[in-house]
């Protein structure tokens, strides 16, 4: 997995193909290998993969996910989740995210009636919530504890903090807490040489909180970690049983910076026209925030990659508008011309966009909608 | 129109009504105010008033700056257009955006069975593509040529730039410039001491270079400015007979920078929940980037404005996560409790979401479908 040289790199539609721009595509070929792979490794590390889909929100990619042999799938809100479940064939869902409130109580009762479903715990008052509707409804429901490795995010510190929840949680009726949990984000945002050390110590403290939590009579049977760039390490640590990576499916810019992948792992890509050149050293594209996302880059200048044109920057989107500055002698951005971005942050794009372009050697084949795109409750 | 203090910062959600969250909710009588401040300013200076409707992407809301007596609209892309000619009752639109490729010229023409649209055009290659359709399809285009005034984005420099490109324009078969305009957010996006001074000299260089078109022969007739932070400035110049801000029909944490307005002339915010609460000086809450997008903030710190509770830091925001930094002694962020959040910048936060929420004294009364979310074709 070294990264190509830029000869290798390729476009994915090809140039006598007219789209209307910008346009989401996705190769079918980089997507198919992206998912074989990650579950290639999963299996090879006999360690349950079970797919972040708040990357592709896409029925077809989960169902692609399910049949390469992943075990189940995680969500962040229940609204992905309902559009999984009715239209992507998945049956045993993941809510990795603490479930509060009425209206989203009474809608996890509805989704446990049409699929397994476990949700992420981490505070008290939202266990008792959950305690309560599941008594009263006569139901269980299986719960993984979240604990914070150290993104500093959500979750209980590893160890007594996680493990004094986890026994405060098990006396609650109706709740049966069966794994442990975190997102070691924080790996993924460090520098490229500590993602490897920090990745591990995540997920040996896991490893170590869900032994605590089982000497104290729990019975944890998971030990599930998260994110793309720390996936080629945490889930080698002995002990840990499940991975939830997401990002993989498509990979983006901001994974250049872990030096694992070049722009040909990239699936996912907007096709942009240049539709202004206001000057020799500036051109005007027509994919903005609202099709790129503002996200940026840790590492990389701009707000995407340009395929083939590693000189040019995209330095400055407005929402319709990419400013692109240019090398001397760039001779590829009159107006009309086409190109692919490659989002800095590919999961935030995809959620911008209804529809997803796929292609196959070159040429578009069939048109996806991206079922879940927007469901943030 | 000066800043209120804290004490009048108020929610607009009744404490009571129970919304499942995050959901963007819109006061209607602030929006109201807001619509009929700008066209009352618009009035007193003789200007027209031609609302960019990429703020709001919201038929309703566009019906509302009509009534309130709007000119015509603005879009960015044609897509909008489309959506609020059919669905907003508009019938005279600037595209605010260089139309170029086939598929694009095919929907203008389309288009123009159906409302007067002006188009901007800022390259010779994009004019000679509309110029030969238009001729082919014996029709002709009103364009405004665009002018670069300082934001170095797109458009012609102003002056002998801008008057050479119109001239070439002007003898292109069935095109017909008949205004200029340039989108002078520079103004917004330098210091708050400097921005009229930066808007007022957009203003004068726009008319003395139409001016100039016009002693070259050129009717031009319009002379458009745009942007919400130099609406007070630019249109005020003798000569600028058009003004096309967007965000001022919701206002925005952003706003306040400019000094002119308070939480309370900000009608659109994410109400959210508290989900977690890892600890003292930690809450986390339902709406990530995929609810309020990630745009900065130029000047103040975090990723949005927490109504009534100024010193609580939205520090760092992933998806589905905002992660709130709480002052010592803060006590109204326990799980389950909710809170308003006034976007950074509110165009892209309202293109994440379907449906606006509309309030009326602390009650929904309706929900709008956001017609033209995603809508960057």
């Amino acid at each position: 997995m070294t990264a190509p040289t830029l000869a290798t790199e390729r476009r994915i539609v090809d140039e006598g193909i007219v789209l209307d721009t910008p346009v989401m595509v996705v190769d079918e070929s980089i997507l198919h290998q992206n998912i074989a792979e990650m579950q290639s490794f999963a299996n090879s590390h006999a360690v349950a993969l079970r797919p972040h889909i708040k990357t592709h929100k896409t029925p077809q990619i989960t169902r692609l996910q399910l049949q390469a042999g992943a075990a189940g799938i995680t969500c962040a809100k229940l609204g992905e989740a309902e559009v999984m479940v009715a239209q992507g064939g998945a049956d045993d869902v993941l809510l990795a995210y603490p479930i509060v409130g009425e209206p989203k109580i009474h809608r996890l009762l509805a989704l446990m009636e049409r699929a397994h479903v476990i949700v992420a715990v981490d505070t008290r008052e939202a266990a008792a919530a959950l305690s309560e509707a599941m008594a009263a409804n006569e139901r269980v429901l299986d719960l993984y504890v979240e604990v914070n490795t150290g993104q500093n995010r959500a979750g209980a510190r590893p160890g007594d903090e996680a493990l004094a929840l986890a026994l405060d949680i098990a006396r609650m009726p109706g709740l049966n807490p069966i794994g442990v949990m975190t997102h070691e984000g924080h790996a993924g945002s460090s520098a490229p040489d500590a993602i490897e050390r920090t990745a591990l110590a995540a997920g040996r403290a896991m490893v170590e909180t869900a032994e605590a939590m089982r000497g104290a009579g729990l019975p944890i049977r998971v030990v599930s970690v998260g994110s793309t760039p720390s996936s080629p390490y945490t889930p080698t640590v002995p002990g840990v049983t499940e991975m939830r990576p997401g990002t993989y499916v498509f990979n983006d810019n901001n994974a250049f910076r872990h030096g694992r992948i070049g722009p040909d792992r990239c699936a996912a890509r907007i096709v942009a026209t240049v539709v202004s050149r206001p000057a020799p050293d500036r051109a005007i594209v027509d994919a903005g925030s609202k099709a790129l996302a503002y996200d940026p880059s840790p590492s990389h200048a701009g707000h995407g990659y340009i395929v083939g044109h590693p000189d040019a920057i995209l330095s400055r989107i407005s929402e319709e508008h990419g400013v692109v500055l240019l090398p001397e002698g760039e001779a590829e951005f009159a107006v009309g011309d086409r190109h692919e971005i490659i989002p800095n942050h590919v999961c935030p794009a995809i959620n911008l966009t209804d529809e997803l372009t796929v292609v196959r050697d070159g040429r578009p084949i069939d048109v996806w909608r991206v079922a879940a795109r927007g469901m943030v409750r």
